[in-house]
């Protein structure tokens, strides 16, 4: 039935692709030899406190590690010597410059008719109230939409409050559309005159740790202080406006300190290769500034870090060089994604694949791959050795991760080893994101699927583009 | 066999009530019209919002409300007003003095070898800080008794940690051991000369929320500053102390702002009876400073107000009059109870039974008794009613709560309907005590046991006490 098979998703080629390659093992794309290598990775790998040690140590001996700050270049300094400790080569730093913010103070209070503080967070990028803050009568809009459906007129001084809710999900789906707020509140508040933007917090949990995370103003605009309420914060403000006979005043407070300039960079580590190929993994370094980024991405760069440290105790030297990446100021933009990019346009055709793990420290559930269709024979397999980890094959459209984005934006296939994310944004951009909430064993998991998954791919004959689907597939989900 | 029924405990001695009565259901403490309306009481608690209305209404409209505040004073001119609303008759408020503290500024911070801050709560009635806080080197202790143990040299000018942990337990036991530290660490390290003492939080919890609760100096000894770090902040200070080659620096600042005289007060309200007899319940107004005192004690609040309510609208005239009494400045020791007993004291012989609600808001699962013996057959008859909200009979070693205390002192018989604490001390005097963390079906069953109890105690011929075990069960239980 070919007129069918032209409308059958992806997905459903890799279940294909795995049933072609189970019928016929002497084409897998793997000698046997390799497979049991991998194996080998996995059951070394669920054995191993390599990631955890490094977790502990980044988490612990740096904390949080702003972009552009001084804990980062901290950071940077303890990437380096951990890199070398674990026998990387052609370890480096390469640094970029970016714009700096950070908060140095910040407060809300309802002041009428309930007199009460309420738990606030400043948004990244955002300005600062005068001292003593901002007050004015609160204007709640249930959804961002709701808000930028709003007339023009009638805002003017008023603080206005999105009370979105961000709906839970295993895959993270529910970020893209709760997240629209984050910069979407205060520019809509902003064209309409209002004085402050307040947002329930992009997040899932119900503590009084409201999440930060970075907005921006639109090009022109007068620019309003901006803050995320707690989910119990933004559950009071919305009790309180039902429950008051007339207006509920607020007064905000938030302070900046800004520089036009600040040095931030990328970690960079390698496992020497035979031939001139890169495999690019890594987590970023940066976090935000409440918690010590255990999850946000303290995980992503000891999981990545243990796995190619693994690889090199235990295969010898790879055919294609592992580079660890450890990236810089991810939080505030993607600033060291870019500067990769530009710094290595020249080898980018050498860049044969590409992951970055940012997503916590969940298990790792699903294989996802972006590959060129003639390789889809190589997702299925490194799907099929992932299996006894309680990994599922998944769709050939990754995300990869942010920092690979213009990797994956010139042509460079990715992957994605999705991870469970269901308690994931109840820590995201908190202070609560911290080194306790990692299940130990969670993050064996990831290593042993990292490396096994970077291990094949390392090995495996040929690349993993071809032309047909180069470029093409465009939306990437994560 | 007598001789061995000397030494069967009192749980056993109402097991066998249990069993007397129901095998003599003719004797049973109440006639059918009374057992019957006990069960019309819980059907209607468990489809009656009241409870919820009432708590709802004071974390929302008063908010955090600590002892001798001006917030606290608003709490009382709540209560009144909503007691009167309810239809309470004597609706009074009964002020008393105290001397006051509350915190004005309080952080933390690792100084070296890893700077970063640190999640931090000044225990109530800790002094200050000198301006810009104190810094000294860490000084760790697995427990209390370790410090306790510890040489008087060797700590002058540290900054001693008690890092002990408390227990997670349904019934609150763990609490008792853990509370110790909170007073002991500051008492302690003052006898040594050292600079302050931190505490890991008296909590269950893994959020960046540290517990506050009061604390005492011991007369005559220099105060040093008291806090706690939340428990996430707690094992980050110890893995510090793991990971550093040489001494951990920390510091602390905290300010207060005393007084020594501010206004609190009891408010009460009645339920008139037939008769000059009165039983007394309650919970306590105060909370502290850092949430909303939703489960602590908000919920008691609303419960025992809502019990009182649905007796009145469904029974009629009580026999024994129902007090009310909201306690206030119960936090910081029991000023509240003890301003009671003093002005009630030519009354307390007409109290026959008396209990507060004051363990969150969790379901009720034990009915504990604290009666005279020839009264056990009435608390296994009240334990029998309850059995269908899933209430299971108890000991005859009630604690009755907080704020009864000077009352069961006095002999007057108390009661304890126990809920379940497994995550009272994830909230426990943190700003998430908030109105999101309360079920409001728990709260029904709450209000279903408290009704059906108090009327049927209100109801039932003669007392709960008798001479024989008068003042003699020492050492109550919670």
């Amino acid at each position: 039935m070919p007129f069918r098979l032209l409308s059958i998703p992806a997905a459903a080629l890799v279940f294909f692709a795995v049933a072609a390659v189970e019928a016929q093992t002497d084409s897998a794309p793997y000698t046997n030899a390799q497979r049991e290598t991998a194996d080998r990775l996995i059951d070394r790998a669920l054995e191993d406190d390599t990631a955890w040690d490094i977790l502990e140590s980044l988490t612990t001996e740096v904390g949080p590690r702003l972009a552009g700050s001084e804990a980062e270049a901290r950071a940077r300094d303890w990437a380096a010597r951990k890199m070398k400790a674990l026998d990387f080569k052609n370890v480096r730093i390469e640094t970029f410059e970016l714009p700096y913010w950070s908060r140095t103070r910040e407060s809300a209070e309802i002041v009428a008719p309930f007199a009460q503080p309420l738990a606030v967070a400043a948004l990244g990028g955002s300005v600062a109230t005068p001292e003593g803050g901002v007050e004015g009568e609160i204007a709640r809009f249930e959804t961002l939409q709701d808000l930028i459906d709003a007339p023009m007129e009638g805002l003017e001084g008023k603080i206005v409050f999105v009370d979105e809710i961000m709906t839970r999900t295993q895959d993270g789906s529910g970020y893209g559309a709760a997240v629209a707020k984050r910069s979407g509140a205060a520019r809509e508040a902003g064209r309409r005159g209002a004085a402050a933007a307040l947002i329930r917090s992009v997040g899932t949990d119900s503590h009084r740790l409201p999440h930060t995370g970075m907005m921006r103003y639109a090009e022109g605009m007068t620019p309003v202080p901006a803050a995320a309420l707690s989910n119990p914060d933004a559950d009071q403000l919305a009790r309180a406006l039902r429950l008051a006979d007339g207006p509920v005043r607020v007064r905000l407070d938030i302070g900046v300190e800004t520089r036009e300039r600040a040095i931030s960079g990328n970690v960079i580590g390698e496992i020497p290769g035979r031939t001139d190929e890169i495999i690019v993994i890594g987590g970023h370094l940066d976090s935000w500034d409440l918690g010590t980024g255990a999850v946000d991405d303290g995980a992503g760069v000891a999981v990545t870090m243990a796995a190619a440290k693994l690889i090199d105790d235990l295969t010898g030297k790879p055919k294609r060089t592992i580079r660890v990446v450890l990236w810089g100021a991810e939080e505030v933009g993607l600033v060291g994604a870019r500067a990769y990019a530009e710094a290595h346009e020249s080898e980018l055709d050498r860049h044969v694949l590409a992951s970055e793990s940012d997503f916590g420290a969940g298990r790792v559930w699903r294989f996802q791959s972006r590959f060129g269709e003639a390789a889809l024979p190589k997702a299925a397999a490194i799907a099929r050795v992932l299996r006894r980890l309680g990994v599922g094959p998944g769709d050939n459209n990754a995300f990869g991760g942010p920092d690979v984005g213009p990797l994956r934006a010139a042509g460079v296939p990715v992957f994605t080893l999705a991870q469970d994310g269901w308690d994931y944004f109840d820590l995201h951009h908190t202070a609560d994101d911290t080194l306790d909430k990692v299940e130990p064993e969670a993050l064996k998991q990831n290593v042993a699927a990292w490396a096994a998954t970077v291990y094949l791919a390392s090995e495996m004959e040929g690349g993993f583009r071809d032309h047909a689907t180069e470029g093409s597939a465009a939306g990437a989900s994560r």
